[in-house]
């Protein structure tokens, strides 16, 4: 990736493709079984990144990321935005849409949004789930189809857009809607009672040929849950055409960067809601028409959901202007990936899911080594009411309790209960199975990853970071330099 | 208490007057050595309750289960409001004062509010930490004063009102503004520096005379600490004699109930943000100028701050609409103390109090015993920043450090570390130090009160009734009849 040449050069666009729940089963990250032509045609116009990660491994903590640039300790959606959840970013935050909007520039949202407030997150045209069934305007290619060339048709001369697409496949659907099965797999595919898409033609699959990813149990269940999850993906995957070629049509396709990623990790055993690489790597496809000499091209440079904020500032020249979020001072921590200099590190920081699944975790990448600090250790690891559902949660509950073989790579209850620190080579242990959190000879690099990873969390304002031991004081004569105060509690 | 006479009698008022941390530091409460004569003033024209609980013990969730009848987990402000904190009640929550407005009956409110957001708690009159300095609008009793006679000034004739004066007092400040004292003791005593309030005649009082509460150890430290803690009652009580003489001066004295009480227990170890009775008790003085015959009296029956919104609506006349929140049927689970019936149990519900702090707890009050229910049991109990650098904190950490004796009921480790269920008999042993929840003797009344109280939470809509060894299902096919699943983490 080469930097931009101009910061001001007129006519450019963005659109942004945010999969729901999407991992890296797509032809352009090597699956071979599942077939994604359009990703992988927006991929030979593109740099498709192998280690990007979204800081957060749930919905609405991982999108106020996205629209913000900050994590989410730092903006404030802790959790799920939806129902007694509750979560809402701070009135004070600064988001992208609201910068690019003052900037100028037409901002959109046709799919799913699941942040609020409204006043962070203004977009000038937005059809989603506050206005919409989140199944129509997050599922129905067509009607997303439609949408998105409405959006185009209405757009000013010589304006710029921002456009801002979220699908909402291949999210489980199982708790909610079962009757269009666990992934919402029949949702519109012409059977009785299903209703019809019409520019959708589902792909299925068989249950015994599709890849089952290495931190999953390989049975029949999850087969089946993985075939289910495969022709969602099809809508999605043509969806991600339909927007394509509206784009093409409206003559944008030039002047527009497009990002396709995800909000977070695979609805798998060891996915999402984890910060597992398994529930953090995210498909993360970059591609811009002023950059063709890298179209096609992989890399292996970190990338964070946190950057998608300064590089799309900087792909439109809008500066990123310091603002306080309680008198504190707040820049971005990402970085625009139109720069040279790949990043070192990335970050993650989770706090809960659902209001009742507290289980705040820290996490740093670096150098292939994971490392994890888990606040909230003691107490089982929670389970979230749609996964819990899944055939695939199912079927491993079900193994280890009549003590059956589960074939997964750990235990239920080493799942639910870990160590308060981890610390995974993932050159030689890529499923993160074998913890030298504890392990003597990896004391340096634990405490290099440590020291890294509460700089960020200085840094970053994160009011978790004295906890479990201690308590953040950070009012009346410690506003200015707070400081973390010993509890003796024994940890 | 008699019933009301008439449920559509003309000219009925309310005047709420909300301390902030106080317990039963009142001579109406037989305290002796403090002096607060407006308060027993006012006893003596009402019923003073010696059963009067918080459902919480802590701000804004206790404030905003007073303005809607609904336990925090019901309502959405599961902890503070304030700051990063950044919880907010359900949109879908009808409030009292919405209520009460849609009835026509004018509504302010003057001092602290602490709840959100504001379509949900609307006043038409409003002089709050929204819009004034706090340590102005909740501590300045000359400003108080001001604010309510415009309040009473403003009135249209024949129109009812509802007032709701929030005073901050007697809530510490030592960690926000440590110049005025641990509990802002000095804030406008005439000193250099302090300001001056010219309606408050400070009242000082002897370390060594204070009566030291059982639940807190009896040192030095923190009786110069309590000590602190009576003069700023000082200023509460003087402000409640100001407020009460506007009333009588506006010609309001005769027509309106009163009631004083405070959002939760008192800040000193095994008091706030704890579900045990030293963190829950609160004064509770109702006085009605149409229940004379009771004036003076004391009531043993159990009152929950959960009953102020039948009380008050009772009182009006105005009927409870039932309503729904996320398509549930919402109906008050407190009762008007104007019915002859007192309530056989009382409830309590905490989730967190800071944003890091979660602890969830669930609390009955049945035939003098406790039961309470820890959720997140094997943490440690989590403190508060405003509690640790209290003086009385501070001894108890510094003891406890250093080896020395802290003449406190339990010893740090067991505050932090407690057993999942407790229960306690109060008749024997009122301090809560004799766990009989693993008793065998006690197990039919341990059961009797489980279920007690888990139907409270059933009711109420708990969102962790089934924590932490299942999870709740509640949507879809469940979200009639929703079921607790079992996760098999061993719990
Ligand atoms: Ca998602
Ligand atoms: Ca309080
Ligand atoms: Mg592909
Ligand atoms: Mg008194």
């Amino acid at each position: 990736v080469v930097p931009i040449e101009s910061l001001t050069a007129p006519n450019r666009n963005v659109l942004i493709l945010l999969a729901d729940d999407l991992g890296l089963e797509l032809n352009c990250y090597n699956n071979t079984v599942i077939d994604t032509p359009n990703i992988a045609s927006l991929a030979a116009r593109g740099v498709v990144y192998k280690n990007a990660f979204t800081s957060v491994s749930s919905c609405s903590p991982s999108r106020s990321a996205v629209l913000s640039g900050l994590p989410q300790h730092q903006n404030g959606m802790y959790g799920l935005h939806n129902g007694y959840h509750n979560f809402n970013s701070f009135k004070e935050v600064r988001s992208l849409p609201l910068m690019l909007k003052e900037a100028g520039i037409r901002t959109g949202i046709i799919g799913k949004k699941h942040v609020a407030p409204e006043n962070v997150y203004p977009f000038d045209y937005a059809e989603t789930e506050e206005n919409n069934s989140i199944l129509q305007v997050g599922r129905n290619i067509t009607y997303i189809k439609q949408l998105v060339r409405y959006f185009f048709q209405s757009m000013s001369p010589k304006q710029n857009f921002f456009l801002y697409v979220g699908f909402h496949d291949p999210h489980r659907c199982g708790h909610t809607h079962p009757q269009y099965g666990s992934f919402c797999e029949k949702f519109g595919n012409g059977e009785p009672g299903m209703g019809v898409i019409s520019d959708w033609k589902p792909r299925y699959y068989n249950a015994n040929e599709v890849i089952v990813p290495q931190f999953v149990q390989d049975t029949p269940a999850s087969r089946r849950d993985i075939a289910a999850q495969y022709t969602t993906i099809s809508r999605l995957d043509q969806g991600v055409g339909i927007v394509l070629q509206e784009l093409k049509a409206a003559g944008f396709l030039n002047n527009t960067m497009i990002l396709l990623t995800s909000d977070n990790g695979i609805p798998f055993p060891n996915g999402r809601t984890n910060l597992y690489v398994s529930g953090t790597v995210v498909p993360f496809v970059l591609s811009s028409p002023y950059h063709t000499e890298g179209w096609g091209t992989v890399s292996q440079s970190y990338a964070s959901l946190l950057d998608i904020t300064p590089t799309v500032l900087e792909w439109f020249g809008v500066k990123f202007q310091k603002y306080t979020i309680f008198d504190r001072h707040v820049h971005l921590t990402g970085k625009s990936l139109w720069e040279n200099t790949s990043c070192e590190a990335v970050y993650g920081s989770h706090s809960l899911h659902e209001i009742t699944m507290y289980y705040p975790m820290r996490m740093v990448h670096k150098l292939n080594f994971t490392y994890i600090e888990n606040l909230n250790f003691m107490m089982p690891f929670p389970i979230d009411q749609d996964f819990y559902l899944s055939p695939s949660f199912q079927d491993l509950l079900n193994n280890s309790a009549t003590g059956q073989p589960t074939y997964w790579i750990k235990t239920l209850k080493q799942y639910y209960y870990r160590p308060r620190f981890e610390l995974y080579n993932l050159t030689r242990d890529p499923d993160e199975v074998n913890n030298l959190a504890y392990d003597e000879n990896y004391l340096a690099i634990r405490s290099q990853l440590q020291e890294l990873l509460h700089r960020w969390l200085v840094d970053t304002w994160d009011p978790w970071r004295c906890y479990p031991q201690a308590v953040l004081e950070d009012a009346g004569p410690y506003k200015q330099n707070p400081v973390c105060m010993e509890l003796l509690n024994g940890l």
